[in-house]
């Protein structure tokens, strides 16, 4: 069911003349090297391991997971080196963006550099690019449709300076659309990503859509790095029992 | 934010007369009636009340909201009858249905009749619309842009035929994004819903997201008629003591 570039009205011509090739996701899809999928060529290319958080179903702990992740693989090392791994992360939930609460960098602005814009910093190793950061009122809904967000995800890809990265995790919004679509296409014709971690609960709804998760990441050629059971079950802070004993 | 018809790439001139009308947000945005729209307009007048279902977050309980009350209205009964009320439940989650589930129906199919689209009735005043009823298999995923959700949901407003219902209670998916642009443009051109029921948890995350959504309802001028805390506390099955005490 993945849109065809015939059904986004692309008229079949040669992506590489077409002078909508940089707007266009078909370009993207067809691996042609666009001005805007060289610039994400070249900023991938900075970062070493790039790791998707997925999950079709909203709720079950994706930037939970994201946040916690980021702040473990900060406190490593690589083997061949004393200083603790780069992580960054980029938060592309542009409706409900959540990371900058989730990090603790609520109040942080993205200051622009003759290198791009620049990642808000929690740590040394650790930064933050989330669309959180660039509103202007916190409160202010992000109403967007599908080509407005697509731009801004091919911002984030082509202008955040990294400055080399160990791993980049990259939270996403729940469902299986725009923006989703856009990130792998991009990434697909740039650097491949290296997988995808997929997030869940064990109610029954959340399983039927972990499936679907599971084919969005076989159909997109994702590999799948592993699944989290989140909320698997509540301990009672005053008896202290786990449920079903 | 909201995206204006120029920003859509509507060249501006009369939407009446435009051969891209029944496709575009642009026409349903200024209340041009198309053909598309009229017929939306004859199906929505056969629905007393149409009531949104909103969050901004995932996983907060829209769905579960959704279906707790349409059983609960379905054993209502109208001041001025002795006939339960009769109650209908529209699932624009393209990418994420859960209603088929949520309503005990996951087995049913949708027909095709010469009134249109005939949705699941679960009881006998209590019928489902959802895309999971289309689907051939239920673990494929529904990975489409923009237009074609908003074609999607264009044929449920206009297709289905609900036969005279006392309320439409519609789920719809998380974000502020195109489905709810477009579902919200369509029936603000037609018949416009009574308001919305917004659902929140009460996580600092949650109820940030909250705040976008109550300011989008202001944008897109959608009365509220409440909001749903839900998950506001969990009483320990073992020891039956509400956290807190």
């Amino acid at each position: 069911m993945q849109p065809s570039a015939k059904e986004q009205g692309c008229p079949g011509k040669d992506c590489a003349t077409c002078p909508m090739r940089d707007q266009c996701s078909a370009a993207a899809e067809k691996g042609v090297l666009t001005e805007i999928t060289k610039k994400i060529l070249i900023r991938m290319q900075e970062v070493k391991h790039k790791v998707l958080i997925l999950s079709c179903k909203g709720g079950v702990g994706k930037s939970t997971v994201t946040s916690q992740l980021a702040f473990a693989l900060a406190q490593r090392f690589s083997h061949d080196s004393t200083t603790p791994l780069n992580i960054g992360v980029l938060d592309i939930d542009l409706c409900g963006p959540c990371m900058p609460k989730m990090m603790g960098a609520e109040d942080e602005e993205v200051h622009q550099s003759a290198e791009g814009w620049s990642p808000v910093y929690v740590a040394e190793n650790l930064s933050v690019m989330s669309i959180g950061f660039l509103l202007e009122k916190k409160d202010e809904p992000v109403i967007w449709r599908g080509p407005k967000k697509n731009g801004m995800i091919q911002s984030f890809l082509s202008e955040v300076a990294w400055e080399g990265l160990d791993v980049l995790l990259v939270d996403t919004p729940p469902g299986t659309s725009d923006e989703k679509i856009s990130l792998i296409q991009m990434l697909n014709a740039t650097c491949k990503p290296d997988g995808a971690v997929l997030v869940t609960t064990p109610q029954d709804v959340a399983l039927t859509q972990i499936r679907k998760e599971i084919m969005f990441c076989h159909k997109t050629s994702t590999p799948i790095l592993g699944i989290v059971e989140n909320m698997a079950f509540f301990c009672c802070p005053h008896c202290h029992v786990p449920p079903g004993f």
